[in-house]
């Protein structure tokens, strides 16, 4: 499948907990990554830890999402995240069920209505084609499919296996017409990026590659050169 | 068993996650906490939402605990807390395995040396005596013991079950010494107070008592009189 | 929606961890369940404690479902159950995801795909519209659909929620063809069957119903000549 | 540490998934394993699957432990364990928190409970000494220490990490002088079952060295004949 539509594609840093995304390094790296977007006109958002979200969103500017969020109501909920504690810190949205926080399904529901009751956009994580499928039929603003085999390899799932995008475009597609669909894993170049995107991915959840580059203002300008080249050549 | 010493009592005060205590609204109470400390010479400190750390830490200047940490090092952990990211905001230490929050045996232990690694003071929290008692012994900074079937309710420990503290207090100094111990679970009044630092407390975990109080300033007050109350008495 | 099929209904009844369906009880209980399917020629089966597998297998030749399976492999894995197991004592299938056992999105496709290649039907619960149409896309051979609000209560999905049975009938078949479409929670009598028959449903899942029953035996003859009832009126 | 003491030394075999050791294997291995413990004096036991303890308790003698049990009561708990559940089909006791099978901390403490009211014996597993003496404060009848990087790797504790057992023989019975104290983890040979009795052990938890041996009924006997050198030697 070859896409002919630009999206307006969405470059999302996942910070997770990495030392070289954590406290001021956080805010520095939030900073170039916002800038870049800026200079290149591609959006691009981050999503660091809970205790960073604060100050990034106070003196960096750039669209924050939590890594993720507890079903819970506000209460008495000792040592949850919930979506209003999120949205209070000036959060745009917040990911789900990321690998390496996989949550039971009926908390993916519970906690897609508690964002959309608090104002917060949804990107649900699932590993493979069914589960991707299955996920957008809960109604998230978007999905993101990431095969948890590549995260972290700098082997890129648009190059490793591209039938991975393809088909969860087109089963995606075939229950949900509006969820934004972000692929992940192994994105480390603008090959990588442009290659996703011809296959009908509309932006992108990518890691290590940019936070643990050696120069991540590097990476993130090739990856968003290589997002604007797409977008020109489907005009 | 009476308690003939006055150890420098902690009331810290958990946020969990009420709306009465997220965001703006926490920064104010733990202004008022703080300022309460201050006046009456007793020492406070303040558990509030993981996003919320920062902004308390920087504007408030009272001490903060994290409600939770997870056991994990900085890397590839999305959606999780670590020790690191929390002291980078200024944390001084965090609760760990709350009742509403609870983990596994394992996880404790790893949480407790992670934290120590980081420069962070840990709370571990536990049920009953012998849980208890089994959790000081993996060296926690402080133990705090909570019946949970009293959290929340009003009807204050230290009241409707005496011998947990009294036999707590025992059963952990058998096998520690140095563990400050807390206790909580329904905690409201100054006289709740003096009675639990009459039975071997040497500090306090409270929440509903002062975040949902109709005013948690004359709540705190009371709270801090009753402990110098008692440490003149026993001078 | 009216529902013009009698799809050979099964009825099965699960055991949960009660006691008056466990060990020499519960291969009682499930003799009487296979008798009074013999006698009105209704497909039946039952879902008993682990324990219990083997023996009403061996003793009693009626259907027999596991209530839970772990997505692990055979292996290191202490203290899980495997398709493996629960096929090598002559099980039929199993429940996955029950609202009492509820799991993460990942491991019920995991444990569906464990299931196919053991050689075991699956039945993945889910408690409302969204979250069953979500997992009729991963392919189980049935899939349950049990409002837990009204799990054990008496009120009958089926006279309290008829929506939620054809709304999921409808939902499902937009994406799964193939798929039994059970239902649960508070069935307790013929017309509970019934009407969930008219509205869609292919089979039930119940519980306290039959097991807490006073009369087990005539409960579950209730249900078998509704059901018999239904399928003659729709011939 | 040097023992002068034999404690009629228990090897408790665990079957974990492995395929050898499940469904008809599993009764083989059992007969197995029970016809040395017979022919040596030597007490042994077996933890197979709970699909499998029924047949093994009816066919061989052999006591009985389950790989773990929840900490629910008989009720509307689909998919859990009951300690019931194992009572009624016969078995003796039951492994808990097996690094495999890792629970809460309360959870250890219910299921003791739970179990002691049941009549099932209770062996509490812990990765490391500070662990271990945590837990035989909770007064389980038995405390197996097993240093998880160790499991499955067919060298030995007794001799890799003599100290471990050495320093949680001495930790537990500064807090408790009752428990039996097992230990495991890479037990593969008779001369570490005699190291082990020597460092103070007092029975074992075995896994893989036998249920993955070439010739289990070989290494039983190798074992069993090794604790009753030892017994001889400090008579």
């Amino acid at each position: 499948m070859t896409n002919h539509l630009c999206n307006d594609p969405l470059i999302l840093v996942n910070f997770k907990t990495y030392s070289e995304a954590t406290g001021k390094k956080a805010i520095t790296l939030a900073r170039t990554i916002f800038e870049i977007g800026n200079q290149t006109g591609v959006k691009v958002a981050v999503a660091p830890q809970c205790c960073d979200i604060m100050q990034i969103v106070s003196e960096v500017g750039v669209s924050v999402y939590g890594q993720h969020v507890d079903s819970v109501v506000p209460g008495a909920y000792t040592g949850h995240v919930t979506a209003e504690s999120l949205k209070a810190v000036g959060a745009t949205g917040t990911l789900l069920n990321h690998s390496e926080r996989t949550i039971k399904l009926a908390d993916i529901l519970t906690a897609i209505l508690r964002c959309r009751e608090s104002g917060l956009l949804t990107v649900v994580c699932a590993g493979d084609v069914d589960a991707t499928a299955a996920v957008s039929l809960l109604m998230p603003d978007m999905v993101a499919i990431e095969p948890p085999e590549l995260i972290g390899t700098g082997r890129a799932v648009s190059k490793e296996k591209p039938e991975v995008i393809s088909n969860s475009v087109r089963r995606i597609r075939a229950v949900n017409q509006n969820a934004k669909i972000l692929c992940g894993a192994g994105i480390s170049t603008g090959d990588d990026i442009y290659a996703a995107l011809q296959l009908g991915a509309e932006g992108f959840l990518v890691a290590s590659g940019v936070v643990r580059a050696p120069d991540p203002a590097r990476v993130m300008s090739d990856f968003c050169e290589a997002a604007n080249r797409f977008c020109e050549s489907v005009k």
